[in-house]
């Protein structure tokens, strides 16, 4: 489905090519303080256009506040938040529908749904989506208040040096994918639950739900794989559980521990690589030489920090409501 | 919570030196036939005792069917199955409760649930109970009938000769992680969803409830990240959806696209290590050297295979039954 | 929540006074036709204005598609529409505020959710919000295709002639209650489960969520209470499972037994009674004598037909594509 | 499905004559503290055979903790309890096969699972598992501490005199109904939400749960439908929001307003009378008559107030773990 936590719970719903996308927030706590320029830096992040790498399509992505807000603050009902569609050209994406693109969603979308699907531009199943992300972790950070989600990007390309990652990537004249890297302070101790809802299931489940991601480990990760006991353990060096190293990443036995949370994710090159491609021409039963058309990012990555944030907010804020540690009424 | 899945939802219960451990399985399809004798294997392959590297500790580990069960065939009401818990040696732990053990989730529990928690063998956070995810594993992969699920080693210590690895650990007298891969074949385009319920999303969601991993990746995975788009995609070459590559690790845009489901997981070293190690004593409040004592694995990415398919197969079995490519009744 | 349903998932958002109101449904099968047109009938039917009894304001109340539809069809993607709210005096609610209405819920909201609701026109506790859910129900009720979902009432003010009752109220210049029923016929055997998730317990969770709704009661109900045994069994007379009677209400073993499901619920008088009242002044801290202002029913039964009907579809569609007896994918 | 709860989730299995019923509490707070010695009360007022009127069949119905238990105190993992079936007769039901008992779900039973069912005594259809309905409730009552949750009987049969009603039925030698009255006091305000769970809505889902409940109302129920606004309107007459009169039954608006909770459930007759009944039978395909053998109440409605409080207690002490009035760290 198209909803996220138990508390906290965030909804997302909209096409790349319809009239708007939005958010609704049930259960977000009364007298969050929430202005529009509140959404400004986030929604820039992950914007398209300003980085070297990233699409020209501009979208104002103005929040519209629809329900929950009266006089600034949020009321305790749902809130809404929707962006409307301005800058489309569905034209692009007609052209194209005979070929189902590799690494998109056409063909998967086209026999779940049937014939009814809104292909233009991914329809539901568009990156577009991820700007009502961003938004609901806006929302989900200043629930958070004194804990802190910082994502940034590790890798492009394969290189640290992320100018040279892109470079490369501009050079090919192909898409190139990369690594980011995100950071949780101040958590308390004894968030998530032993089993199914390990802190690491619910995150997981979370940056999952960011196209193109496809893969994610914590702490030392798949590095773990090739350690000894000895050195993989943290030691606990005082008695808030603070540790001298941190393998775990921050979540023991599937519970905060206290320290820092730590995870990473792999983002997959951009599908739509600007590349000829072969796949399956639909019309003619063949396999046949294309390209994309439309407007793309060379490195999806570079959009991905603000997203991997917010659920990672949304998810952080779900478990804070849970446990307690946080108030449902804010203020 | 201690459950999971929508339609067919998997409870688990008990603690590793209570009377018992147990799961309910509501939701599944009636007419399910099943005996004692289809958990044979799984439960020996998930099982110590029988490998180098894995613990002396023995259960005979054999399933009490409670309820739902009526004529060998499941009859649709809840299905509960019991493991009881035969040979413990509390007193073992007894003795460590002074020192929170790295890597075990000890100091966490102990924050968590006050005072009362059952800490003899770790508790509800014992990897005891994942005989419970293996018998519901079982019933799983009997549901999903025509989909084969397997999951193995690929890797110990960083070696991919697994006794070479294993005997590292024995040589080094520590423990070692693991790198766990698991497929999947017969499965039909559609399943999953577009953002938070993406295919990615639940496997991983369930992959982290298994003790000790700590990092997943589909398909090409974190190498992805380092690839150009055009090496990524995969080719579609048939009107069945097959790619000649599988780079989507078979997921794409959340979805399954009819070829193999593979992901890997990474597996930590056991955190009861042999080894000396340093942690803080609750009793002294000092950092102090410590060992732990008791039965325990070397590399319990051993035992990790049946437990991967398992809960893989949960996933499966309740996206099946949710998406009517299989019937609630189901002879 | 303000969500109902597991595969056909409705969630309402909005205040009275707000910009919109609107509604989102998650898992609405794809290819379902729906224009603004499929709306008009139940939209009129639950507005005030055209009856006697009903208040004066008047909204346009014409559907916005914002999502999830293409082609005048569903898309099998989240379907979000909503309502502009035109005709709003919040003036009459500001005099008010002093004076928690009783019988609304101004003084548990105020508690609730501290000092930032939105208190005008009941924010999002009012009736206004009833306008997205017949929105569902209309989308419900094309979904369940051949089951007929039809509601009336029975009785107002006490009266079944409803004329009469109502102008019982008129005259005594006071609100009154009433009593309506639903009938649903061409349910197949088999909906529902024996204990929490029977379809009485379903039914009446969405029954209870339409304000002002104090009882409910199936089939017999409670006069069931007093009759013999022998009386109140439905003796079933074919292998269809029809029944010579219905005391039962359709439903057996909290199971749909195949004959029609019929309910009926109480509906309390309209608490904004023209009426002098006495309540607590917040202000004064006494109990004072006061008068509501604004524009009211006075009998809110007789807007409550197409609710009833509405939350019912709801729970049938839910159950029907729960249960496999309606594909996702409707055409 | 066979949970109920959000935070405080209770799973039921079982059936009437397998080897065991039992619950799973996942949420339960840590530290509660819990004997079988708590449960005997409860448990006797629910057991057949102390009373005229109810069925001979004795359990011993001795509490048999599972998982979840340390020391006397709840841990905080799920916490399991089970009943043996000890006292079953098989042999009364299978006579009766080729007859699908009107009033019973075995007709429904046997559409909705196919051939699988288990038939014995109802299988999980079965009043039988109320007893595990009970024993949750024990521990719900426990957690809800100084929150009081009482269910008396107001008529049995028709009468108030609830001697009068059970000769009543002793004389016509068949079954008869009852209503049962509960109220609960302490509860806090603001517990529930405006619409899809609403304190009515969620009461009503656990209460519908019990087998042969037919119909609910709150505070002046039924009887505000025939009622004036002025005299329905409980005048609110200081600032804790205490009322001079109770009609909406302590909930407005969907939440609780701080008043008792006051509830009516109307109880059908006993399905199984011991009078002759016609129906199908199954396999002459004609309608017939015959008697029911085996041991039944008389009169199911005097079992049920521990029940009723049961499932009453289940629902106010998630909802309290929900909005954070009580910890989930009891002690």
């Amino acid at each position: 489905m198209n909803s996220f936590g138990r508390i906290f719970r965030v909804s997302i719903f909209g096409e790349s090519h319809g009239p708007a996308v939005g958010i609704v927030i049930d259960g977000c706590p009364s007298g969050v303080a929430l202005t529009a320029d509140d959404f400004t830096t986030d929604i820039e992040r992950r914007k398209g256009g300003t980085q070297k790498g990233t699409t020209p399509r501009q979208e104002t992505d103005a929040p519209i506040f629809q329900t929950g807000i009266f006089r600034d603050k949020t009321t305790g009902a749902p809130l809404t938040i929707m962006f409307e569609n301005k800058n489309t050209r569905s034209s692009d994406y007609e052209k194209q529908r005979s070929f189902p693109r590799p690494g998109h969603a056409d063909f998967v979308a086209s026999k779940k749904f049937g014939s009814n699907e809104d292909f233009r531009g991914g329809g539901h199943f568009s990156g577009r989506l991820t700007v009502c992300i961003v938004a609901a972790g806006v929302v989900a950070k200043k629930v958070l208040k004194n804990i802190s989600v910082t994502a940034k990007i590790l890798e492009i390309g394969g290189e640290q040096d992320l100018e040279k990652g892109l470079q490369k990537a501009i050079d090919a004249k192909d898409s190139v994918g990369g690594i980011v890297e995100c950071t949780v302070t101040g958590l308390p101790i004894g968030l998530g639950e032993p089993f199914f809802d390990s802190v690491e299931s619910l995150i997981s489940h979370a940056a999952f739900s960011i196209p193109a991601v496809k893969g994610i480990e914590f702490g030392a990760g798949f590095q773990a794989a090739k350690m000894f006991g000895v050195d993989h353990n943290d030691a606990i060096i005082d008695a808030n559980g603070r540790t001298a190293t941190n393998n775990a990443g921050g979540v023991v036995g599937g519970i905060s521990n206290g320290n820092d949370l730590v995870f990473r994710v792999a983002i997959k090159p951009t599908s739509s690589t600007p590349k000829e491609q072969e796949s399956l021409n639909w019309e003619t039963g063949e396999v046949e030489k294309f390209s994309i058309k439309g407007r793309h990012d060379l490195c999806i990555a570079l959009r991905v920090p603000p997203v991997l944030e917010a659920v990672t907010a949304m998810v952080l804020a779900d478990l804070m409501l849970l446990e307690n540690k946080i108030s449902r009424v804010a203020g």
